[in-house]
């Protein structure tokens, strides 16, 4: 087979220098790249969609099978998509700088007391320390170590049967030699899924070790990786980190990151790598801040959505994306650390919390034993964990019901011309003048910096605002189309049609205009009217409408930053009075705290994946009424935002 | 730190050419070799003690920290052994051929039928197959794959609570759909050590799969490694394989090999992956014997004494051989087998079978169930198992008494100037005119070959029978010591002191006399004294004599070559009418077979376990006057041997 050298230049700034790699002629760019060892985002997976492998190729053949996204300037000056363009020659090729990604994460380092609903016992976490002193062999009672261990295990603390690994049995000797006959045992009680098994030796240590016991609560999420690390004598969390997964490069969304696991020969296991490798330095970083070794965590309970869980114990997750969507499991039996290498105890065992469904995946579960909806006996509650997907479930303490709805990436900043994430220079808030349609805007700035930066473009948040307050403003009508006939110059026929602009250029940190076009709006109102659409499907589904709703509990990271009038305004959110919406931040990881902490809440997590009725929209014939209506701002039927009505008449 | 340079040279014959290594001064010349990847044989572990390792130093500075086993001369002409000699200057080593091993490995390989003292019943094994065709998702049933599978299995063959690890998750979803919904899967129902446990998966494949099902059973022995494929449907052994254990270049014995894990900083792991090696290797041809791949073998179980199962287990054996001689366990808990990297299905488990202490390990609990000395009431039967140790056990069906004397090498050649193992050239049965003092010899041949080679030397059933014939030719007296009145030149005043000439230089390969010294006859004399004192100890400690021994089962490779005569005549075997004994070849590798397929015989094992008492002979004060009384030929108490008394009067 004949074979092209392709030559990679680094882009300028890039301190390593040119890459070279001898492929068949066919190859696709990215994988020459991936060979090279030259990192090239890829959003959208690989799918050609998103753009952002673009490459410039400065010489030789290639052939491109696509070049959406790319003008036919780009083209012309050689820029190629690096998944979409095969090899046909020896080629020299320029890689742009990588965005680097920089965005908003909740990174708060502060430790301490997580506000519990119930009081913590050290006794109902599924962990123990026991000290025992064993008497020393002799040529009069040669009982192995094992048995002489198992013996006083029995007789001093009522364990019986105590299951152990050969890892543990590797160290188990030396252990109590170096201690004398006197070691301290670390002993799993019960897990998720075996709250009845055998407990389980995962430790033991030298001499008297009593003064601290360590464990996890993790949260694997598309976006960001998040890691508590605590203290289970006291129950509080001694050290929050998150990080971005790692995965991120390998595609932006679930879907994206399917698709790359599906097709690529390793992806999963790559994929896999990646996540543990973001958590291993999480972990890392909590031991050194509270000055342990990570060998002194014994245990990992996490929360995540299906996809990511598949991929975290390298379980490959394609059919979660084709008809009839289905998971390959719900419900991971527990493992053991140093089967996936994660970097704590290595006979430390992870227990993933239960999901429902291919889009309503343990995340949700967590979500939903952490907020309360189902402490408190007949109160109709609304949980909703809006992303890329928007997973609500409705329900009270006797039943849940849960749906997933694709939101579309518009309020993670893409298929938006200005559209960014929530990072340094993104305007999280505006206000449009209803005089003179001027604006003005808040910017996210950078952590510890005095000055706000210049816009660079509109996070979520800034676009449910901007919808909103343009809406109000009479900017756009009722249907999302910018009205040209406004006595501004903001208003104006761009390239992509109708656009309104948003900064000018000479506010901007690249000097060109931050603009809306019809376009952008199309999808923001098909996002807003997707979720509002699942709203109407879940009530309606149990013969309820949004009204008998008492309370709305917003989860997630995006979440926390909504303003909910202008959620409202847009028609996202049902009106209703502001007190009755909670942001509560990241609730995956918090329920998996509490899963951890307390043996009632690991018994409730299994009941709601239980008991939780999945409503798989694309299977609902009304699903599509209910989307179509909800394309209008706030809604075609105004009775139900009379908030919204008595403002824009 | 000053470095040199060491160069080996290769042996004659030895198409790899010279390897060079850069180590710190005073590193041992081993080590070195070990890194520049030349393979030295250390058969004593590296104590300075069996000379094997000598290499020749042509240039350069080294430190001889012993020079055991080398003569001035060889000093002198650069000799030196690679364990005790510290690399001190740039050198040029010269490493001679390294012995190949080859010794009488019982390699049949005869399949079929091992006689069973049980009819077999498929429904007495451990593993399941089961076919079972789910309705396909859709929709309208969303479960996912596992939670499907588990339904069926439960709705159709009453599976409850069955257990799957990640390796199989990983594997399910592709395997339900490349089967359209029909799947086999295997299933474990039990194991040793948890009889009642739930259920576990090991595999599913697509599609009807009914046609086999196999496992294998497994001996690790100290020089030899067995493996008896089995097919479970018919319970037959399908293929036999054996090899030499890889880790013999390491220690030949057990104790070297504890010392050479202890002192090397990854010793352990090595001699783990050196005996999975071999069994990889055994695997394998046995399923290219019946043509199936090895990923087809869902179990094995394995037997072995008490270090092997340590070093297979990957578990440090130190204290197995420190004071007072502790195991760190004796009953291993089931494990998969990619655990250890061993070359079956990676979700299999292997059960170790149990042992009673650090000598008496699970090869001899495995040979009293295969011997069938538990199977008769009231029949007082020793069961013996002579190699470097002699394991024995005394009982019945109702109590077991179990010790191990340390024999000392002798029976394996070394020790002995002319000792050999049993391989091809050894002589393994001889005779001494009574008048003439000549000697006629039967010597062990190549396989297949039609001429009997020339001798090389003496093996242990060699060494027993000429010492017997020596004491009934009265070319020695009763103590051992070689008469050298007697009228023929093979008597005569050696090097090391009055020696015999077995074969005179013209007719052996070596075209040196092989000889038998007072010395050799003194270690021999030691072996068999240990041996028989054991025998007197465990009747002793019952309360009984060896006259109320009824039979005597011989089991090990060792024993099968034995001839009981001579053995009787000098005092090693009681003094029994011969049909008294009975020879049974490999017990630990039949043991195992029979644990694999009978549900009676894993309950049985486990039972030899608990209850068998183990007598430490080093605790017992009256081994040193019994093993003292049997330095004697055939014993200081002629009226224990009547028989040998009437022909030597």
């Amino acid at each position: 087979m004949a074979t092209c050298r392709v030559r990679f230049l680094p882009a300028d700034g890039d301190e390593r220098g040119p890459r070279e790699v001898e492929v068949p002629t066919g190859t696709l760019l990215s994988d020459a790249a991936q060979e090279a060892g030259v990192d090239i985002n890829m959003p959208c997976g690989g799918q050609g969609r998103c753009g952002r492998c673009a490459v410039i190729v400065e010489e030789g053949r290639i052939r491109r099978h696509s070049t959406e996204r790319l003008s036919v300037d780009d083209v012309a000056v050689g820029y190629a998509l690096a998944c979409q363009t095969a090899v046909e020659g020896d080629l020299v090729v320029t890689v742009p700088p990588q965005e680097k990604i920089e965005r908003r994460l909740d990174t708060s380092k502060r430790a301490g007391k997580v506000e519990l609903p119930f009081p913590y016992s050290v006794h109902d976490q599924p962990l123990r320390k026991y000290v025992v002193t064993l008497d020393p062999p002799s040529l009069q009672d040669q009982t192995d170590d094992w048995s002489r261990l198992q013996h006083e295990l029995s007789r001093r603390y009522d364990l019986e049967g105590v299951r152990v690994s050969l890892p543990v049995l590797r160290d188990l000797g030396p252990a109590l030699r170096d201690g004398d006959w006197t070691v301290t045992v670390v002993v799993e009680l019960e897990n998720l899924s075996r709250p009845e098994g055998p407990p389980r030796l995962i430790d033991v240590l030298p001499g008297e070790r009593l003064e601290s016991l360590w464990a996890v609560a993790m949260d694997i999420g598309t976006t960001s990786n998040v890691v508590w690390l605590v203290d289970l004598i006291s129950g509080e969390v001694m050290s929050q980190q998150a990080d971005y997964n790692g995965q991120i490069a390998r595609g932006e969304d679930v879907i994206s990151r399917i698709i790359y696991a599906s097709k690529n020969e390793n992806g999963v296991a790559e994929l896999q790598g990646l996540v543990v490798e973001t958590f291993n330095g999480l972990l890392e970083q909590a031991a050194q801040q509270r000055g342990i070794s990570t060998d002194e965590i014994y245990k990992a309970v996490v929360a995540g959505n299906s996809t990511m869980l598949h991929l975290f114990a390298g379980i490959p997750p394609e059919t979660i994306r084709l008809m009839p969507f289905i998971t390959v499991v719900n419900q991971l039996p527990p493992f053991e650390a140093r089967e996936i290498g994660l970097g704590i105890n290595p006979a430390a065992s992870i227990d993933c919390l239960p999901g429902i469904a291919s889009y309503v995946g343990a995340d949700i579960t967590s979500g939903v034993i952490s907020s309360g909806m189902c402490d408190t006996e007949d109160k109709l509650t609304l949980f909703v964990d809006v992303g890329t997907n928007g997973e609500m479930v409705l329900g009270d303490c006797s039943w849940l019901i849960a749906c997933a709805c694709s939101a579309g990436p518009a309020f993670e900043g893409a298929g938006v011309v200005d559209g960014m994430r929530a990072t340094a220079g993104a305007i999280e808030e505006i206000w449009v003048d209803r005089e003179t349609y001027e604006t003005t805007y808040r910017v996210i700035g950078d952590e510890g910096a005095t000055e706000s930066p210049r816009p660079r473009g509109l996070c979520g948040s800034g676009l449910i605002s901007l919808m909103a307050e343009m809406f109000i403003a009479d900017v756009i009508d009722k249907s999302g189309n910018v009205n040209l006939e406004l006595p501004t110059d903001r208003v104006r026929e761009g390239e992509h049609g109708a656009e309104y602009v948003v900064v000018w250029g000479d506010k901007t940190e690249s000097g060109n205009d931050i603009v809306i076009t019809n376009v952008d709006l199309d999808n923001l109102m098909r996002a807003k009217a997707a979720i509002y659409a699942g709203f109407s499907i879940l009530a309606r589904s149990v013969g309820l409408t949004l009204d008998a709703v008492e309370r709305v509990l917003i989860g997630g990271a995006f979440g926390q930053y909504i303003n909910v009038e202008n959620a409202i305004q847009i028609g996202m959110l049902p009106d209703m009075p502001y007190d009755s919406f909670q942001f509560l931040g990241n609730t995956s990881v918090r329920g998996a705290y509490m899963a951890l902490i307390s043996r009632e809440m690991r018994e409730r997590v299994e009941e709601v994946g239980q008991m939780m009725t999945y409503l798989e929209l694309s299977a609902d014939n009304t699903f599509f009424d209910e989307f179509n209506a909800a394309l209008f701002l706030p809604h075609t039927d105004a009775d139900k935002f009379p908030s919204v009505t008595r403002v824009t008449g």
